[in-house]
């Protein structure tokens, strides 16, 4: 079975809304093995709810339609499936009571606009909404189904469960889907490309993705229910190809598999940080728990801040510059002694967009750990991007660093 | 002028990504007038793609095209945007050659695949993406503009700026509509609406918005762009009504705000950090520059930390607990003592999910500012929320802690 979702709503088109009901509907639709091949958001315009409809209605099995089912004359969902579908609306007095009671019980007289939310498309089953006034409604016809819910989240996420999810558990006869997500750290795309060729050799492209960000990649491994054998081979093959690279699974972030390494092993790690400003120890303690591996960070930005709270001689400074491999070898032991924890991580750089020189250009970033019995390694990157990215990408390869060591 | 946005990628059917470029696109339209009359989201498949784009550019002049510009084999959009046209995929040696570049300074060579990247629409004209290795695309045909770019969003950002406006400025005929913006921290919504009731008053609701983010809501003033008095008038009302809980214009951050005032004063500051864990420290120095004004930060999550880096006493820990607004003021003195700044700044408290007490429930934080000649200010909040809000917001209120101090 193959699905749409179309949004109506114009606020759904300005700058500061988003359709996010779609992500609850599409969350039912995975679970049935349903496939999402399109949403759409049009506006509260009548001819364009309409040729969205008939076109969509033409192109999937299932239409799931959202919002426009208000009391307001801008409310022209029902009208616009009726004209689309050829249907009469046709006017239910009981549904008009049940809006007027619950008025009533809200101690209010119905306004008059709050009847259209009463008008039916002409052979539609009827959704009882009892988290508000306008009712849902389905339309079945020659092996087509479209459903409309109205926008309001609370009330649509009601319908969902009283309404979709079970018509969804007799229709779909696919099986759901299953997914593997292996998680990669510091390898661009094009390189996690070329390693797995093997498991498109075997398999094929379909069923294997990669959603990349900035040194963090997601092989998402898919395949039909009932095919569990396969998905735990792709897996293995997977780890054989990426080996070290893979981090974890699922949505476990980078920072969560390192306190996860660091506490079965009782280590605690602190960080000695210039360019990244604080965000490797903001992005440890993310994690909520790491108080009992993160023992603290000393953020030197100013060199003076790295010579007095991180103990890196002044000659080494003036000789190889702050940024430079002897620096970040001498942050991580400086900040190791100092706080006193078993691993320590450095990062100095150039962040961007000032300060760049032609040997030591913007993007140019040192790191450093440092680990129980001298255990010692240093590692430079010239990382692409404005300051931002510099950043983001120095803390990505900087806790991979340490995850490595640990390992 | 009338657009549509169509966005290509899987991953943006699924449940766990959304289309959030397109509210950045959305706001180029809007501020030249320009009307957006659908958004669509497809996946990586041809056909479908192609669909998308024939149908669309039957209804509107304008169709801004995100996503699979990428070098692997599931990127489809220039194959599909050529079916479409009609258009030959012409390679282009030369982006092939900067390409190549782009990974020779991050010290690699390019992988095969990255070739496909330099295909580009016959008559199209490339735009060049800075931040990236797929390049952009315009094609402007019949009165029609097509514009193609990447869907990571730093580069579509870049493009934007570099390709769109300009180009929007030129071809838009309607007047724009003139905005201000001002950045109003650390007040409800609520209290914002309260505050701001005579200019809904004078000028009615048209034009006034509000788009609040935790800690942080945005006052945007709109008038039609020959109603620049009118604008004027709004800003100075409302600047009176909200006095100095306006922190900025347009999209200042409040750490540039702080960054402004300290340099102007030629003032430096550090940090003090436990549950912020270095957050305070990642937002300063996200500013470009901040080096002039920022030393660095003791992130002390350890008590130990607090104790040794920051010369808490230990007794005051014991007494009140590493919660208090005694350990907070103890920790932001004994950083600006340590650190050698004119300013230092504090967070202590509790971030959760764990370490909350009855007294001292989940979301309770200290803060604390020192200053030149003994000047202190402590504060404490309860804030609501998950530990990653509770962090934000306490991060936001200990930097609008400082900017009241400095001013």
């Amino acid at each position: 079975m193959r699905a749409a979702i179309l949004a109506v709503g114009s606020e759904l088109l300005g700058t500061e809304r988003m359709d996010t009901n779609s992500l609850r509907l599409t969350e039912a639709l995975e679970s049935h093995g349903v496939e999402l091949v399109e949403k759409r958001v049009v506006g509260d315009d009548e001819a364009r709810i309409a040729a969205a409809v008939v076109d969509l209605l033409g192109r999937v099995d299932l239409l799931l339609l959202t919002g426009g089912l208000g009391p307001t004359a801008d409310d022209r969902t029902r009208e616009a499936v009726a004209g689309a579908l050829g249907r009469d609306l046709v006017p239910h007095p009981e549904i008009v009571d049940a809006i007027r009671e619950r008025f009533a019980e809200m101690g209010r007289e119905m306004p008059a606009v709050n009847a259209r939310q009463a008008d039916v498309l002409a052979g539609a089953r009827v959704l009882a909404n009892s988290r508000g006034t306008a009712p849902g409604q389905l339309v079945e016809e020659s092996g087509k189904a479209l459903f409309l819910f109205p926008g309001v989240p609370a009330e649509l996420l009601g319908l969902l469960e009283s309404e979709l999810r079970p018509w969804l558990a007799t229709r779909s006869t696919t099986v759901p889907v299953r997914h593997r997500i292996l998680r990669v750290a510091c390898l661009p795309e094009s390189e996690v490309e070329e390693r797995i060729a093997p498991l498109y050799e075997r398999w094929g492209r379909d069923g294997i993705g990669l959603l990349p960000s900035p040194g963090d990649i997601e092989l998402r491994l898919s395949v039909p229910g009932e095919e569990h054998e396969r998905l735990e081979a792709m897996e293995a093959l997977a780890r054989r190809c990426l080996g070290e690279a893979v981090y974890g699974e699922g949505r476990a972030s980078l920072e969560e598999e390192i306190g996860r390494l660091l506490s079965e092993c009782g280590l605690t790690v602190g960080t000695a940080e210039s360019c990244t400003g604080g965000l490797l120890a903001e992005r440890i303690t993310r994690v909520a728990g790491s108080s009992a591996w993160f023992l603290g960070s000393i953020v030197a930005y100013a060199d003076g801040i790295k010579e007095r709270q991180l103990g890196v001689p002044r000659q080494l400074l003036c000789e190889h510059g702050a940024v430079s491999r002897e620096v970040a070898l001498a942050m991580a032991r400086g900040c190791r002694e100092r706080l006193g924890c078993d691993w320590a991580l450095s990062v100095t750089g150039i962040a961007g967009p000032g300060g760049g020189s032609e040997a030591k250009p913007v993007g140019t970033v040192h790191m450093a750990a440092s680990g129980p019995g001298g255990r010692e390694r240093a590692l430079l990157r010239r990382f692409p991007g404005d300051r931002r990215m510099v950043r983001r990408l120095s803390s990505q390869w900087a806790l991979d660093l340490l995850r490595r060591e640990v390992l």
